[in-house]
This record gives structure tokens, sequence and C-alpha cells, in this order.
């Protein structure tokens, strides 16, 4: 068990920032986040599916749902990653900014179905979470 | 494009609960997840290497990092999902209370290594999130 718990600390990765351009990448590329918005019990943390725009993110709640509900205005985070189990390495990219329901015809490129929720109900709330803050760590191999 | 999205409506899945006994059962594979901690600008999300027992999860993080800097008692979040983008299908499961730094001996069954971080660094102090409030939510295809 020592010569494993010792091979292990061996490979341990090293944790380096991702630069901003790549951050702005990654989250081109993504069509599944987690948006986190700040609640008394700890967070709410909702997977969405969310698009980017730039420095912008935009999703898709419907009406009731516990997103809306506890997030009309105000600040919100959105979180992508990736993982490797085997090699035990991954990325992450958190984005934060405010938050504030928009029009569909203020979507970027009138792009009026998009973001294509995956989940079926009503989802005709749109929301833009202006991106101020955007960080992304990863773990070399 | 009509009749693509005509059957994309068609396909869309059906958000439905997660029962308790299967959100534990879930967070007991479970080898990662993300802890989100309420700050100003938008709740911190950062991905760690957490490990349950019962309704609690255990993470290790490293003295002066974001997240023993911005949390080291009070209310935090974890949340694990999983996805299939061929499907269009996932689930997520979010647990939510009170964070401590913990001594080592405080670990369940004297697990002294364990939760074990991919990461590298000097990770040692010992967080324990009591699962207050779980619940899970999955998209049926």
């Amino acid at each position: 068990m020592r010569a494993i718990d010792e091979a292990r600390k061996l490979y341990q990765g090293e944790l380096v920032t991702v630069s901003r351009p790549d951050c702005l990448r990654l989250l081109a590329l993504s069509r599944i986040g987690r948006v986190a918005c700040n609640s008394a019990g700890g967070p709410l943390v909702v997977p969405v599916n969310g698009r980017s725009h730039g420095t912008d993110v935009y999703y898709r709640v419907r009406e009731g749902s516990h997103l809306a509900t506890a997030l009309r205005e105000g600040h919100a985070s959105y979180e992508i990653d990736g993982f490797d189990d085997f090699h035990q390495v991954g990325w992450s990219v958190l984005v934060r900014g405010r938050v504030s329901w928009i029009a569909s015809d203020e979507l970027p490129e009138h792009r009026s179905e998009w973001p294509s929720p995956w989940a079926g109900g009503k989802r005709d709330i749109w929301v833009r979470l202006q991106g101020d803050d955007i960080d992304g760590r990863r773990l070399l191999p």
C-alpha cells in the first residue's frame, strides 16, 4: 500500500491557470453547464443547456422552476468542466456576473430558438449572464 | 429546419425527481463533484475530489486556496452530475448544508488518506459538509 501511495503522489497533477482566450474557447464549445446562485442554505446549483457569446452566457428557464424563482436579477455563476477519471486530470471554467431576464430579440444574432434545452416543458424565459469575471484552472498530468 | 425542430421537441426529455436513496447511491459512487459557496459576485464553484459517507461529503483543500479562504465555516453545496450528449439526457444531485474543518481522526472509519485528491500540493485541510438537504433530478429520454 505504501508503494501505491507513493506512486500516486509522484503522479499527482499540477493545477495551473487557464488563459482567458482558452476559457472563452471552452465556453464557446460547451453546450451544458451549471448555474449557481446564492441562497441561505448554500448555493442552488442547477445544470442547464447554456451557450456563450463572447463573455456572456445564455440559457433558458421555465416559469415557476427553482432557478426562475431563486434568481430573477442579481449575481450568479456558470461553471463548465471536464474530467478524465483514468488519467485523473481535468479542467474547469467559472463565469461570474449579473443575470437578467431578456426578451428573445435581445439574443445574439436573433437566434430565437437558441440555446436549445434538452428538457421538455415551456422554457420560455431567456436569461443572460454577463460575465464580469472569468477564470479557469486545469490539472496537468 | 422546421421538421428537425419538431422532431427535437418530440424527443425532449422529461425532468423527474431522483429518490433520496438513489441520490445517496449516486453520491457513494462518485469521486468528483463541485463545491459551491456564496460570494458577493456570484457563488464560487470549484471541482474537488469528494467522498460521501451517508449524507455527509468529505473533501480536502489546500491552505491559502480560493476555497479555503472563502469558506472556513458556513453553508455550502456539493453538486454531482452526469450527462450523455448523444441521447441528451442526464442527472444531477445537490447536497446543501454546513461546512466545517475537521481533524483527520474525525474522518469516517479512520481513513486517514481519504478522500484522495488528484491535484498535488499539500491539501491537508479536511472538510466535512453535513448534508441537511439532498435532492436530485434526472432527465428521462
